[in-house]
């Protein structure tokens, strides 16, 4: 739900029809999932928060208090990876959903389905694994649910998670607030999550050495926002990666980004993969890591203390903001020559997170 | 997850192995269901919030500010049915887990999962339904995700809604909060969304003329705390119906309660159904009804109050709290014997939300 709202559309296909019907692609995070959030949901369900187009939404519904509220359904298949699983994954997300806001995230929801069959013991250490990424992250979950559907009506198990927190009064992050002239900073190694899903589901023939990023950013978050008020954008790099959601902030603040393809930090054997199968590290999935748009003079600053956290060691600036072209993201390759950096298409990784 | 922690436990059978597996009865919302819920996430995701096991958590972000959360996935069969489809099942369920907590509902997120295939039409009659209900009981959707999994892995959709409301300071509702000599209101006849769904399922082999009673039942709920403040329990009676409702709140508060057989309304011809299909109403899941336990001396006044509603137009009172049987639920039936309102099993009707 939470997409460009801008110049988006001139590039969008046809309208949507009632005979249409939902693509893999549509759950993807790029633009099929665009077009179907600014075409389908976006006109009916229409309110500020969600116009915003973030990670969260932010209301106040009382003159001292702002909250964030987001929601993410998990689908990943399969449930358990490398360096994480669905239980991990659900409450990590939400909770960086609200840190992206600058929100100090405090309750979750959890909405389980389950297929009828799932072993008890496999639900049990989701669950665990879930308390566990709670207590790293400090909070609570508060409500529950669960629905049984029957055999081959899902795949083991759904997870939702919604999330609320508080963001400080005055605090203004979002997507429309990139500056020509900021530097765009990123908290470490990209594709991590995506390769570690797509090998541990066993069919690509060949090993790849990666293991999931998935982990809570809202102590990283924090240390960021203490360190600078020039904080304008938080955002992380979850389905369509790093190209998706540079694309959304470039459309919403309507500047150029220029990337420094030398600078962006992909692990080897991410790298490596990523060659073998044709895959762009830049539209692959991260679950531990974000991107900050910081103005210049704060930049050094913001990124020693992201460098003092533990999921900000590997923190490094990879670009900047450009008044022009609006809505386009570019990369200055390691050759030289300058490359148009799109939205994904979309089909790339189904069921990633 | 808002379930019994009290002497349920001792109720229960031998504690859950690793082997064993999901039921659909596991998500039917009675014995099973409870089990579940008490037995694997309680435990671990322990909190005062969780604890009180009412419909929704209620926190304190900051001093000024009392909130209620809550979640739901809905995942009925069929997605239409007369009186109502997914959509607008998926708003009102979490809009009344607010109301039940005597919230004022604000802000709903929604996150779908979808299966491929599934026709754009009807996800556009999914959410126009959800934005009409959502206007109804005066709620912002203000958050969103959209999922995709391959066909044959959901069942057209799947819809999780959270929601967030405010409660006022000082007033706390709760099933704890049952006295002996309380009155048991109801705010209109039961059992018609569980038929109504069950009929739209086409598989009975005759019709039932019923149409689901699916609303938002929170202007009801503020008028009723408008007119008395002894209202000590709010509670919408859905899976597990009236039965599950009342044992939940007899435990909590560790009481007994009474009911009148008679007084219990049930149209004509979802009480022929019922017969017929050896279905007892009480067991069945209403969506557009609430239980009220209020103070004896206002309990006309709170009536009054609910029949000048639209959806409290068929108020009754239905029975009356006791200080024993503690944690049972009797029925003073027609013919003037007694016997036991049950926990229902929980495999009765799979799906009906």
């Amino acid at each position: 739900m939470n997409a460009p709202t801008l110049p988006y559309a001139l590039a969008c296909p046809a309208p949507l029809t009632e005979s249409d019907r939902i693509l893999i692609g549509h759950g993807s995070g790029g633009r099929l999932s665009h077009d179907l959030i600014s075409r389908l949901f976006l006109p009916v369900f229409d309110n500020a928060a969600l116009r915003a187009g973030d990670d969260a939404g932010v209301v106040q519904p009382n003159p001292g208090t702002r909250l964030a509220i987001c929601t993410d359904s998990h689908v990943v298949w399969p449930l358990f990876f490398p360096g994480g699983d669905i239980g991990r994954l659900a409450v990590c997300g939400t909770v960086n959903d609200l840190a992206m806001m600058g929100a100090r995230p405090l309750y979750l929801t959890a909405g389980f389905i389950l297929e009828e069959g799932l072993e008890m013991g496999m639900l049990a250490r989701v669950v665990e694994s879930m308390r566990s990424a709670a207590a790293e992250a400090g909070v609570e979950i508060v409500a529950g649910d669960t629905k049984v559907v029957q055999r081959g009506k899902a795949d083991g198990l759904y997870i939702n998670t919604a999330g609320v927190g508080v963001v400080p009064l005055g605090l203004d992050l979002g997507g429309v607030r990139a500056e020509p002239g900021d530097a765009v900073l990123l908290s470490g190694p990209i594709g991590d999550h995506g390769l570690a899903v797509l090998a541990a589901r066993g069919d690509l023939g060949f090993t790849v050495d990666a293991v999931s990023d998935v982990a809570p950013l809202n102590h990283l978050a924090a240390r960021m926002l203490e360190a600078s008020d020039a904080v304008h954008v938080l955002r992380d790099p979850t389905r369509g990666g790093v190209a998706a959601t540079l694309n959304e902030i470039a459309r919403q603040s309507r500047v150029g980004i220029a990337l420094s393809e030398e600078a962006i930090p992909v692990r080897p054997p991410v790298n490596a993969a990523c060659e073998v199968l044709g895959l762009d590290p830049l539209q692959i999935a991260n679950e531990g890591k974000l991107l900050a748009v910081v103005g210049p003079d704060d930049a050094e600053r913001v990124l020693g203390a992201m460098r003092a956290t533990r999921y900000g060691e590997e923190a490094v600036r990879i670009g900047e903001v450009l008044a022009a072209p609006p809505g386009r993201v570019l990369m200055r390759t390691a050759l030289g020559g300058t490359r148009l950096v799109d939205m994904p298409a979309g089909e790339l990784l189904p069921r990633i997170c």
